[in-house]
Formats: structure tokens, sequence, C-alpha cells
């Protein structure tokens, strides 16, 4: 090994440089076995020129599992692994390298020292998703290139223009009849690897909140980026001994949604708040830091924001 | 960093400790725009308690892209990057952790110093999927929980029983008429990241053989594991000058369909050889390699099976 990657591999958990790893793999998790009966066999050639095989679609699926991979940095420093849940009718993409090919908050916070488990929830990439009408109820929703630019409030923000047609290839078909599916797969994932903090974005909003209430014990911090949902409100103080953080980007007063989503979701942190709990509402242009659409993980100035967050996971005490 | 670790880093490259990167991230690639009219609006509450969206399903879609998930070790000992090409009905899952939780091909070969470049092709998990029948022209198949154990000769096989849930979990929906945009974006795939070699397993029998008799100039290896189909035979000449590996497991005789797939996979690699190209066949069992199902990189002795292929690499003189 050459002394200057030696080097380079002391200094790991900086910034830059390359990534040392305990460990890196992936598994399933969750999920509930259906039958179904009354359908007919169909023959099938799976590959051209290949020898047919009888496909029958009656009998027993095992669905609405999650898809999960992590990263053990060498010289850990987060106290709790950090999840990481994306937001509607997109995947664990979300926190991987930025459409425009910059680096994403999962290299960011592995390369701080945080363990990182980056997921795919039910029916998105690499989880799966089952037959419809029969298991999920209901049809799947398809976007059409131009449509996230302005409900994301992309217009003049950092987000880079010119990765867009990238972002649109990470978009994959969503259901809007799996919330309570999602929910299970993404408890039985906290079962199995936390305590833990969650960061979470947009949809995931009432996933994380929902999940951190039907398990206050587990959780050490919730980071709610943008969220569109939250948690029962009569039961906010469950999470009266879980720090949390809103952050909220630019250009929200102007949006036609937005305003009332911000609003529904910071009312639930003084819900919180009102049962003794600690929670701090960050909006980014009040903090200084201009110009964030609605993939804040995935602007320009993403580096600037994950530092953010990691300030306050710091402040909990969760980083030695 | 502790002492113990580093030494284990600068043993990197050997089978088992850490793993150090000089880099890894993810990519989407390929794809068409295709556009969509006469279909109604709807207003859809994407979030419980949200607020309603107009969706338009009329538009300009990006689909048939696919998604690349690369890892590149500190320590490069493979000259090229070795591209991972799942199976049917499955994603670049295939190659990471083993159902069973044991070390899949992905970190076995990047421990070894290859450039790892695993993929889910078109309509899989994070490449996603087009609505249909606009745009795919079939309906998608799905897989009972126990089809898989026949067609993939798991019975008495090395595959770890105990792992069978976790490898349904990972199963996708498949279309069969989807052959053409999983080729073309491979073939985008390669123009991006090659030369290279590919390993291919099964259904990508054919996208492997195909993708190289378009671009065999920049394809230095083929490895072939289990291919159930191939490319054309009549252009078989054109991979003259690209190594080639067949690889196949156990229980083939006795099986229904396996000795006619097998047969058409060798008589394509004959072809190749007939041309004057360098083509090896290894059924597993007369190696001295016993009870592989369909799923080799999954089964116990996969660790045995990839270091036959690495023997194979380093005699085609792609490892330093």
């Amino acid at each position: 090994m050459k002394k200057s990657l030696l080097l380079a591999l002391l200094l790991c958990g900086c910034a830059q440089g390359p990534i040392a790893l305990r460990d890196m793999g992936s598994f399933h998790v969750g999920g509930r076995e259906v039958t179904i009966s009354g359908k007919p066999v169909k023959e099938v050639v799976f590959t051209p020129g290949g020898v047919p095989a009888k496909v029958d679609l009656n009998g027993t699926y095992l669905v609405e599992s999650m898809y999960v991979q992590y990263f053990l940095p060498a010289q850990r420093r987060g106290q709790v692994p950090l999840l990481m849940w994306h937001g509607g009718g997109l995947t664990g993409v979300t926190y991987e390298t930025t459409p425009d090919g910059r680096e994403g908050w999962l290299n960011w916070f592995l390369k701080r020292g945080w363990d990182v488990y980056n997921s795919d929830a039910v029916e998105r990439g690499r989880a799966g998703w089952a037959m419809f009408p029969d298991i999920f109820k209901t049809e799947p929703l398809f976007l059409p290139k131009n449509e996230p630019w302005g409900r994301f409030r992309m217009e003049g923000s950092q987000f880079p223009k010119e990765g867009y047609d990238n972002f649109v290839r990470q978009i994959v078909p969503r259901w809007t009849s799996t919330d309570e599916a999602i929910i299970a797969a993404y408890t039985a994932l906290v079962d199995r690897v936390c305590p833990c903090a969650i960061l979470f974005h947009s949809q995931a909003g009432q996933f994380g909140f929902k999940v951190a209430q039907a398990r206050p014990d587990k959780v050490r911090a919730l980071i709610a980026v943008e969220p569109a949902g939250q948690g029962d409100p009569a039961r906010a103080g469950v999470l009266k001994d879980v720090p949390t953080l809103f952050v909220y980007g630019d250009g929200i007063a102007t949006d036609a949604r937005w305003p009332t989503i911000r609003k529904t979701g910071v009312a639930f942190g003084e819900a919180i708040s009102k049962a003794g709990g600690k929670v701090e509402v960050v909006d980014l242009p009040r903090a200084g830091i201009k110009g964030n659409s609605h993939m804040l993980m995935m602007d320009r100035n993403n580096a600037e924001v994950a530092q953010l967050i990691q300030d306050w996971l710091e402040k909990q005490g969760l980083y030695r």
C-alpha cells in the first residue's frame, strides 16, 4: 500500500478521502404471507428461444418486506446507527451520489463515522412490490418527468438543474394504499437494528414519527427533513424523551401547499414540546442557509445542511 | 485509529477484514422519453391528512434507465472493472450478503481489489418500471414463494435452506417484453464504464452475450454463470477476442429444463471457439465442486466458486 494512501486512510472520519469500512452488506426485513387462488396457469418463455415454463400465479406469496443496505465505518464515532428513510416515489438512492454526481448524505455521514442503514421502503426499489388489486388495493401512480419540478420547489433553488433528468430516473411508481405495510416493515427494521437515530424525508414524516411512537425506547433522535406527514398528535407525549429536529428549506411561504404542510409538522413538534420534549425547528433561510428545494440532500449546498444536522446530533451527545 | 485496525487495513485485498474504498456511489444510465396522452387528471392525497395534489398522468416520461452502484477499492488489483449482472426477477441484491447472512460475491471480489459495478436492470429494483400496457407491453409476472425452489434446483443442494425466505424477499416482479430495453441500458452502461469484465447470471446470459457482441472492443472477459440465454449464434465470431468462461452447477442432468438450457449455452460457446475464440466450460461437479444450485453466488460454497472465477480471471492477465 502506498504511503500517501495509508496516510489518507489514517485521516478517515474526515470529510474527504477514502472510506474505511469494518463491514458492508444488505438484508430484507419484515413482510407477511398472502395466499392467492383462482388464477389460471400460464406457460411463459422467460428468454427468447428458451424452454417454456409453467407459471401458476396461485399460491402463497411473501410480500411487504423492505430492503436495507448498511455501511459500517472502521472508525465508529456515532453512538448509535443512523437510519435514512427516503420520501414518496423514491428509494434509498435519495441519499447516495447526487443526481449531478456529487457526494450524498450517505457517504457524508459514513465518512464522519456513523453506521448508516439506508433502505428502500415496501413497494419501492429493491423491496419489490406485490400484485394489485389482489394484494396492494389500489393502482400505482407514475410521475411525468416535469411533475416534481414544481411540487419539490426546484425553480430558482439550489437544486442542481443539470442533474434533473438523473433525479427523474430515480423515481419509482408509488401506491397510496400501502402506508400500514410500510410502517410494519420499518418497525421490524427498528426492532432489528436500533437503538438508533432516524433521519427521514417528506412522505416518511409519518413513518418516522409513527414508528418512533411505537418504539420510543429504541429511538435516540429524530431528524425530520421537510416531513409531509407526522405521528398521532394525541400521543405526541410518547416522544418526550426523543430529541427531534425539524429542517425546512426555502421557498415555502410562496408555495401553494408547503405553508400548510409545514404548519401541520410544526404543530406536531409543539405537541411534543408541550409534553416536555426537546424539539428544534430550523427554517434554513432564517439560519442564513438560502435557496434549498424539497430535495435538500441533493441541493448544491447539501454538505452545509448535513453539517447542521451533524452539529445537532453532536449536541444530543450522540457523537464521540 | 487503533493499531490492530490499521494492521487489518494494511492487509486489505485479502479475504477477511475491513474494506478500504477510494470511493463508492451510484448512478442511473440509459433510458428514453415517452409521451402519454388522453388520460384523466386525478386528485390524490399522498399522505393521510395531507393536502390533495392534482396528478396528471399525461405527459412525458423518462423510462427504461437502469441503476448502478459502484465500489472502488483503495488498492485496485483488477485491471478492468468487474460488472455484475443479475438474473430474471432479481436485482443486484443477488451479489450482496447471502440470504443466510454470509459474504456475497460483491464483497468477495471487492476485497480482492476489483472495482465492482453492481446493477439493477431496467424494470427491476432501483431502476424502476414504466406503466403497462402503455409503455411496457405485457403484464408483470409474480413468483409464488415455493416456485423457485424447484426451478432453481435447490432441493438437496448447497443452497442455504434457512435463508430461503430471505431469498424470496429479494424477488421482484418481472416482464417478458422488456429485453430490448434492458439490452439498450446495459449497452449504455458498457459505453460509460468499460473496458471491463462482465459476470452475468441466468436470464442475463442473453444480455451479457448480446451486449458484448454489440461492443466487443470494450469487453475483456465474460463470465457466464448458468446462462439461460445467449447471443446471436450467427455472429458468435465477433467474440473471438473476448475470453469467456461458462460455469454450471450440479443437478443439471436430472432436471427437466437444464440439460437443454446448458446444451444451447455450450453450443454458443463452441461457435465462439470455432471462430478462434478462447472459451472454457466448467461443470462444477466435474471439477470436484459438488452440490451447487442455480444460485451459485448464494450457495454455502459460494467463496469456492468465486475463487474458481478469480483464478480464471488471473489466467486471462486481468489481475496484478
